[in-house]
This record gives C-alpha cells, sequence and structure tokens, in this order.
C-alpha cells in the first residue's frame, strides 16, 4: 500500500524534534512525567480510533468521542454541519472564531496490581492537544481532512471506497486542530511498592490488555464476487 | 467471589428504570438516538478502565483520562491532593464550590467499513455524565470509593490487597460525581449504505475489535510462594 504514505508519511519529515511546552501541558503533579517528543505524540495519536473532544457550552465542560484523522501537524475531526460544536465554531456563513477545545487519545495498555491498594494503577499512553479548532472551508483541505478521517479508520481504504459527492461533503463540516500545545504520557513497567510491603501475602504484577481484529463480518448485500481485500485480511 | 457483590451489586436494586433527560442529554443531532436506561448506563460504565474527565480551567476545556470507580448512583474519580481539577474542587480546608464536570467512557466495538467514504464509522458504546463533582471528605467514604477505583479494575481485587494507610488517604483526594444526568449512545451493527451504492466493487462489512488480557507477568520482587489467584487466572 505506498499510497497509505501519502498521508501517514506525511508526518515523517517533520516528526522529529519536540512541541513547546506551556503553561497547559505542564502538569502540576505526578508521575509519569509529560513528554513533548513529536514522534511519540504521533505514535499515540496514530492508534488510536477515537479521540474525546472537550469544548464549553455555557460555562460547562462537554466531553464527546469522536472519530479523527491526521495529516502532519493536523488534527481533523468531523460531523454533521448541525451538531453542536461544528455550529459552535462558526462557518462559511459566519465570521469564524473557532471553538477552544481539548482533544485527548488515551490507550489502556495493562493493569498494574501492587500488594498495596495505593498502588493500583493503570499502564497507559496518552496525548493531550489544547488549541482553537476552525471550521476547514477550502474544498481542497475538506477532502484531504476525510480521506484522513477514514485513513485513520483502515490505512489505506479510502482509496477503496467512493469519495464524498458534492451532497455529503455539504453535509459534513470538518473542524482543524493544529498539533501546536501538546503533551503525552506515558506509563509502562511494573508496580511500585512500598518497602515493606513486599513481604506481603498478594500476588503483585502487571495484566497486559490487548486489543485485536475478530473475523470481518461482510455486508449482507455484498456481491460474493467481492472479495475481502489483502489490506483488511492482513489485519 | 461473593464479596464482589457488595460493590458491583449495590447498584442491581437501582438498576431499573431510566435517567430523566435533559437539555444537556438530549442531542441536537445524530443517529444513534441516546438512551437513558440505568442497566444500559451501568453496563458501559463498569466495563471501561479509564474515563475521560473534562472541566473548565480559565475558560478553557480541559480533559484527562483517568481511573474511576461506581457504588450504585456515584461515581469517584481520585488523584493526588495537589492535582488540579482536585484543589479546584475545594475540600476540607476550604469551602467546597464542586467543579462542573463532564465524564465520559468510550468502548470501540468494531470498525464499519462501507462502500462510500461518507457512510464509514464505528461501532461503539458510549456514556456522558454531566455534573458537578465534589471532594469526598467523609473518613468511611473514602475508603468506601478508593475499594472501588481497585475494584474497578480488577473486581474483587480490594479483598487481597493492604487497604490505604493514614498517610496515603490523606495524600489522596477523591471526587464524587453523581448519575443524575447521564445518557448513552449505542451504535451496533453493519453499513448504511446508498442503495446505488451497493453495486460498487468495495469490499463493506464490519471488522471487530476485541479485547482481552495478556499473560499475567509477575512483580520482580514477588514471592515464589504467592500462585497468581484464581480471579486473575480466570482473566
Amino acid at each position: 500500500m505506498p499510497e497509505t504514505a501519502t498521508t501517514a508519511g506525511e508526518a515523517t519529515p517533520e516528526a522529529h524534534g519536540s512541541y513547546e511546552p506551556t503553561d497547559r501541558t505542564i502538569p502540576t503533579r505526578g508521575r509519569p512525567k509529560a513528554s513533548y517528543d513529536r514522534a511519540l505524540v504521533h505514535s499515540i495519536l496514530d492508534e488510536g480510533y477515537v479521540c474525546h473532544l472537550g469544548f464549553v457550552r455555557d460555562g460547562a465542560p462537554v466531553v464527546l468521542p469522536t472519530l479523527y484523522g491526521r495529516v502532519g501537524e493536523r488534527l481533523y475531526v468531523h460531523g454533521s454541519t448541525g451538531s453542536r460544536p461544528l455550529r459552535m465554531a462558526g462557518g462559511p456563513r459566519q465570521p469564524d472564531p473557532g471553538i477552544a477545545v481539548c482533544l485527548t487519545v488515551t490507550h489502556v495498555d495493562g493493569l498494574v496490581l501492587a500488594r498495596s491498594a495505593f498502588h493500583h494503577s493503570i499502564n497507559y499512553r496518552s496525548v493531550v492537544v489544547h488549541g482553537v479548532a476552525r471550521q476547514v472551508t477550502d474544498p481542497e483541505e475538506k477532502r484531504t481532512a476525510l480521506d484522513a478521517l477514514v485513513d485513520h479508520v483502515v490505512p489505506g481504504r479510502s482509496y477503496d471506497s467512493r469519495a464524498a459527492n458534492a451532497k455529503e461533503l455539504a453535509a459534513t463540516a470538518v473542524l482543524r486542530l493544529d498539533l501546536e500545545e501538546v503533551s503525552a504520557k506515558v506509563r509502562t513497567g511494573g508496580v511500585n511498592e512500598e518497602p515493606e510491603d513486599l513481604a506481603l501475602p498478594h500476588w503483585a504484577g502487571v495484566i497486559p490488555l490487548v486489543t485485536g481484529y475478530g473475523t470481518a463480518v461482510p455486508d449482507k448485500d455484498l456481491d460474493a464476487a467481492v472479495a475481502l481485500p489483502d489490506y483488511l485480511a492482513a489485519l
């Protein structure tokens, strides 16, 4: 699938160096420490299917799960043109003030079981992005964003599906969020334990969590001549 | 593990009926429709390991992944007493105004691949809880909450670990969020497709995502006499 490299690969030349820490991305407390490494941030973002998008409505926080895609240093989320965050972000018919958002992606990798209740934890990888999301109005960028959203679900899939038509493009609003104020947190490894607890008779260690793919379920109307393509069979 | 029923089971008598829809939990748009069914909400919450907790800081949204536990109609999250949302919620030394939060839990169950890019989707189950979180100051409730947090990682685990001591309790802040303004969304099933796309030569269907447990990794200092307990081997 050399085409896949067009989207995912755009990041490669940029995936060096680090994001600049800011007041919002420097944690007040807590291990693990934050990381600002671009390559790490990209890898965590690219592995997720759903992000949690936070915005403020009438002074109160709202957190909704939503699909996303990445093109280099830009994230895209989409939704119906009538959905709340997308209406709040303005659009072609009104000046676009943008909408302050926080976009978070988390993978849970393992259960950390300590001898003490206090030291129970989770191995995880997360990315938190702060910024102002703005509606994408340029038709070319919108197409690129929608391809990225489809390719985020399965890399290369946008090349094996019918592209959006004018009506579908008009019904879909896309928000862009630049990767500028970004941090990652990763907890790996085993249990932390108080030295005096080591002799306690409780099992301690890590139970890894693994995610995999089940058997593909073809659409009931699928033409029998259409076989499962290699890029899906390889999952 | 009859003890497990003490925590998880408290919900059983209440897990009937529905939450009252509010302006915030009635979606403006979009399928799937929201559900307010208590049993469904509880089942989605109990299956998750990490929630995404949103709050507002200096007018901007913040979304952080964090562990949580449920006791009946109450959710608990915890953190260091110095962490931001916990300091913002006040505590024993100051009047507790609470902190407006939105707590969201999402499971991704499958990739929905349509013949058209537009109809690509995800099968998922999510719960969104709106409310005001307040610090737990009652020592008994705090202990119950911390047990629930540990038992949420592995049911019954709080009985097979050393309970928090006074110093650990003092270092841990716990926030409570009542399940009052709550909705669930579930997408299941196959692809939606435009009738005119059915004959296109693209594979369409659902790729299920499955989560499982890997082989338990014992702590390097674990006494060889401490075997993996049945409730962990059963995972």
